[in-house]
């Protein structure tokens, strides 16, 4: 069978050597005869997985003391929640950018909380831009954004100075490039893009911002519920945590987040070139905010679609329709995804061009 | 290596055919040469998976009409909190039993909503017992019990008439027995014992109970958010929910709940029948409440501790030190425990008895 190029938005392409030892630690973990999923997260072997993976996400991302690391369920969908609980004051207010779907579900569910204030919003467009030059009123509570926009293709570039607390959901771009760490006070991330498979969040919190709001929190919600336990207060998805912990370790051994950054800066330039220099595609996003892990594109000509998929097919491509929300193409470019499958990629829409 | 008897208290022991196909689907997933764990959830591969796990439950468990089929995360705490959100009216009020440390959790979880009324507590013996006998107020909005309490090795054997809601955690014992769930509202249960790996939660939820409190509720912790939308409102734990898809076609390959009934009934007798045979060991849990799934026991002698752990260890025998809450010994006997592993650990008793 041909092998594949997968241009996945998430859940989505991961390493070849993490799928091999993923694959293995179902079988005999840590040599040990039993699997990975048979033994007791609170056994030794998986204590220091749990270790292990918080101290790749430190170093990796350059995390200040101060911090603590977690590893949750329920993806950014349970964070949109849990965020308002533990930093919204009763009667209190936030800030939040509405840049694409996510970032609306998040509004949506701050607003049982106390009052939001949409800072920048780009829906008049479809999301196609990243909103600039809004101001964040001094007293709210906390400050929220979408550092990347899987649906749309659109990636901040710069994050705005507050004077409030800041919290940013980069599900779709952490680990991706270099972020200065000590100028968030809460980031989250739901697994599947850069870090691993789907079933768990990564959470990011610095500690002295929490147990402030008066609000009884309850305890599954309560960020201090889970740094008092080191991420273990109930059963943690083993799993997904082990593969997120190789997935770190393979980027670490490779060069950590400058190299992966200049590499996918590569990949992006790769791309976007072409669809600016083919006459047949047209991006879609607003190019000063064009993210570098899902470019959207169209082809102008929407009846030459079915040669193109059929080319794509032909060629292993997977995983390049667009969101149902924007149509056209979306290649998502994780970090895992090789230059060669942008390579193969940029080619195919070469040779649409030259047939 | 030696072969091991995973006698692990949860995550715990899965069929070794089901390990097999786990670990080949994280390199080749439905032979389309990707990975399981990088393909999109909506993509056909995986909804077949979702649907597949989904009838597997109704199926095994002969779930009536009415009733819907979710998979959620999150794990049992995370439920201690959504059942008070999703059935406990505004100024409401509900019983529970107290038989362990999760029944507790959930009491002190579900405070925060309105009036708890302990109905049964075996707290007075350390949970040793199953309370029998309790009355429930009939104006209660539900009636909550642990269907097995892992930690003390007791099981309730039979569940009371009510005319309240009655809601069940059944983390550690579903699909080990036959149960009607007709006579439930709500069931949930942590996949990590007899279902799947940890990272999924299992809920089988009445549907016309839901949406009659008057509270608002937050998205992610609406049971109607996830019917909705087939458990696909967020990315769902895709791992955890194939595995857990994979360990039902198994059960139901071999026998379904009614062959596993009778595989765990013989287990459970020939360790209990061990344990009140040897002068060396006695059970902990009144004989009548006795877990066929978590068979806690202690040496009357400790010092011969040494000596039987370290015959544990040399015939493989993994998993057995009982929580540190009663000590001794705990034998977790989930549905893939082969009868033979029970065997070896009854060899062992045997031989401490005769050197």
């Amino acid at each position: 069978m041909s092998k594949k190029h997968n241009f996945s938005a998430g859940p989505c392409i991961l390493p070849q050597e993490v799928l091999k030892k993923a694959s293995e630690s179902i079988l005999n973990f840590n040599n040990d005869n039993l699997s990975l999923i048979e033994i007791s997260h609170r056994s030794k072997p998986f204590v220091d997985v749990m270790d292990k993976a918080i101290n790749l996400v430190k170093e990796l991302l350059e995390v200040p003391e101060g911090y603590s690391v977690l590893f949750l369920q329920g993806g950014a969908s349970l964070e949109f929640l849990m965020v308002p609980f533990n930093l919204m004051k009763e009667g209190g207010k936030a800030a939040y950018t509405n840049t694409g779907a996510w970032a609306k579900k998040a509004i949506t569910e701050s607003k049982q909380f106390g009052e939001i204030i949409v800072v920048g919003d780009s829906s008049d467009n479809n999301y196609n831009y990243i909103p600039k030059g809004y101001e964040i009123p001094a007293d709210v509570d906390y400050f929220h954004c979408t550092s990347n926009n899987t649906i749309y293709g659109t990636q901040m570039k710069e994050f705005p100075e507050v004077s409030s607390l800041i919290v940013c959901d980069m599900s779709s771009d952490i680990f991706s490039r270099k972020v200065d760490v000590s100028k968030f006070d809460l980031i989250y991330a739901g697994a599947q893009k850069n870090m691993g498979p789907a079933g768990t969040t990564l959470v990011i919190v610095k500690d002295e911002i929490l147990g402030k709001t008066g609000r009884t929190i309850p305890t599954m919600l309560d960020y201090n519920t889970h740094i008092s336990k080191d991420s273990m207060f109930n059963t943690p998805p083993v799993f997904a945590i082990y593969v997120s912990m190789l997935t770190l370790e393979w980027l670490k051994n490779h060069g950590g987040v400058e190299w992966i950054e200049e590499v996918n800066n590569r990949k992006a330039a790769m791309l976007y070139s072409e669809i600016d220099r083919n006459p047949l595609f047209e991006g879609t996003a607003e190019k000063e905010d064009r993210s570098n892990m899902n470019v959207t594109f169209l082809l102008k000509d929407s009846e030459k679609e079915e040669v193109f998929n059929q080319m794509c097919f032909s060629t292993g491509i997977n995983g390049l329709k667009g969101h149902r929300s924007v149509g056209g193409y979306r290649a998502s470019m994780y970090n895992a995804l090789p230059l060669e499958s942008v390579d193969v990629l940029v080619n195919v829409m070469k040779n649409l061009e030259n047939n």
